[in-house]
């Protein structure tokens, strides 16, 4: 049979993990999941209210290739209201969730062979896609120092064409200043390197906020998702803001590639923007969850955290107990009943000896999580001694 | 600005037709949309009931990178049903609509440069799919003594990596038979050329039912959709069936392109699949308008039809009339108040002499269409004498 060599992505390391963790389930253990990378609370009630009657109302056909322009106008504004920027509504595009937003944004700026840079640990399938569209995803070794972000001199040190950076990061949930923006921003002009801000986690933040790569530039392009902040995962919503110049051309990319986004789903984003009540009670849980894993982990064993900046995640070095993540996360899913993600998916060079902990789920899931992974660990250092 | 050049998609011409309809309409002007290529009934009532239930009964966050399970069971069933076959559901990938579909296909087929036949006319996007993704489509002239499809001798003829089929059609409507489709498929096989065969409008047949390819072979790629019979335009969720072996490969792509088709569509897709009274009503509808089209088109002086098998078009050669297509369907708007499909979307080379009028709304619409046109194509007759 015909396969191509561009469709060999790679599996991910973590279907190993939840495949064991869901056989578990099913023969009757109880599993704390804090390998999830997807919010435990559903889409805003009064917005699913509002959809329903939506759907009762009239056909949700199809909607223009960059999405119903209320919405637009909405997403707009909302970067008036987070950032106090004035944005034209022309220039954003709704996607369907910020993966089609990766792949319009690829196409959009890159030929085939294309150098893209990723810091690494980062979200996988940002390699994969890049992979799967025939471009060059090029692994950039990232610090400590520079809390796991890439740095300015990393974009012609690689010779790059374009550059990805995500701030609040999966895994490590850092972020970048505007300082830390602006100078990625300013080498990537000067290289003609394009920038692409992934900002799915805005909103997710538990002392500074976010800052936006429109804040120093009108350049970059930014990608977005209702699926986190907003709590839409599964109905696949995101957007873009891209430049100006190049809004026709993603305009028909997006009407080739996927005709439109899920009309239900932008009906449903536009109603979830109003439900910032809710919303931001689904954040308080997270800052308290943050709160407690930052007081358990340590308490566990875990001390050498990546500053947990956003997002929903903890990366922690874990060199001290291992050299090998993958079997660590099998020893802790059978050993504590907690699944974790082994940080090889992230970072293939230096995964080998880092986890992610994710705090998505409910409090009372993380106060429990956190309690077996310390007594597992206890255990576990009792009988090395 | 960074721009690539595979992101220079052509755009569609049959968005200017449908600004000016847009334009005459907000002017107070009546106009009968025969260009639209969508049904313009919504999702069957009650599978959005069904669905309103499931939005309240708990989130509906990511599925399985494939699509919920029992949705791709019922699909396998859907082929012992309507084809007789007996289908692996391990086979069945739901995907982001056709497009989506198509995304993957190619994706996990090929590689840059790749040739990829289609025989022309035909869905535009796919010759703007290949092209966004480095691959290279090739135009294949069809004639109306093979119904406008590819025949056996194209594969070698072009040197093709691959070769996609559609039936029925668009903008023709014609279908292959199971000859055909054995035939194309021997003579791919032999040259190692994929072939992908787009289904999306089967169940709108008015004869003879539609003969998928998965009846002539089993290394096919097929791509379906529930946006047509099924009426669910908007949702954007469709399915492929695939090779056996090509089945992990689709599902890393799916992961990472996408990381699930959305699960409110994958659930109102299942639902819809029970709904099979009103749906087939739908087609109903479609019957008495391909009636009245192939009545009342060759009165108004549009006798040079395709063979219309299935669909819910009719691609007439207009050449005795222009060879300018896209002025005179802008004449035809201004004059009937009917907006129709020029045929150079289709076919870049020959398309100056087609129109598609498509029959996809109601019964009143197509009656009030054919007798405007009717009006002016007399009234133009009168005026050239």
């Amino acid at each position: 049979m015909r396969t191509s060599r561009r469709g060999a992505v790679d599996p991910f390391i973590v279907m190993d993990v939840m495949e064991a963790a869901r056989a578990a389930e099913a023969a009757g253990r109880s599993i704390i999941h804090m390998e999830v990378g997807q919010p435990g609370t559903g889409a805003p009630a009064a917005a699913l209210d509002r959809l329903a009657r939506d759907m009762a109302a009239g056909p949700l056909g199809y909607t223009v290739a960059l999405g119903l322009p209320e919405l637009r106008a909405r997403i707009a504004r909302h970067y008036r209201d987070w950032y106090g920027l004035d944005l034209d509504p022309n220039r954003v595009v709704v996607t369907a969730g910020a993966s089609g937003a990766f792949i319009l944004a690829f196409t959009a700026l890159f030929d085939g062979g294309a150098r893209v840079g990723l810091g690494e640990p980062c979200y996988p399938s940002y390699r994969q896609i890049l992979h799967a569209l025939g471009m060059t995803p090029v692994g950039i070794p990232t610090s400590l120092g520079a809390r796991f972000q890439p740095v300015p001199d990393d974009v012609a040190a690689h010779a790059l064409d374009g550059l990805l950076v995500a701030s609040p990061a999966n895994p490590t949930g850092t972020m970048l200043s505007r300082q830390d923006l602006a100078g990625l921003a300013a080498a990537s002009a000067e290289s003609g390197a394009a920038l692409i801000s992934d900002e799915i986690y805005h909103g997710l933040t538990y002392g500074e906020r976010a800052v936006s790569a429109l804040e120093v530039t009108d350049e970059a392009v930014v990608v977005n998702s209702f699926s986190k902040y907003f709590s839409m995962t599964g109905w696949r919503v995101g957007w873009m803001v891209v430049p100006e110049a190049m809004v026709r051309t993603v305009e028909r990319l997006s009407q080739n590639l996927f005709i439109c986004p899920s009309h239900a789903a932008q009906r449903l984003a536009l109603h979830a923007m109003d439900c910032t009540e809710e919303l931001d009670a689904n954040v308080a849980v997270y800052a308290e969850n943050r709160r407690l894993m930052l007081e358990g982990l340590p308490r566990a064993g875990f001390a050498a955290l990546a500053p947990p900046d956003g997002a929903f995640y903890v990366y922690a070095d874990v060199g001290d107990h291992t050299d090998d993540a993958l079997a660590f996360s099998r020893e802790i899913l059978d050993g504590a009943g907690v699944a974790v993600t082994p940080g090889v998916d992230f970072d293939p060079a230096r995964g080998r000896r880092w986890l992610r902990f994710s705090y998505a789920r409910s409090t009372a899931d993380i106060r429990e999580g956190l309690a077996r992974l310390e007594r597992f660990m206890a255990a576990r250092r009792a009988a090395a001694e």
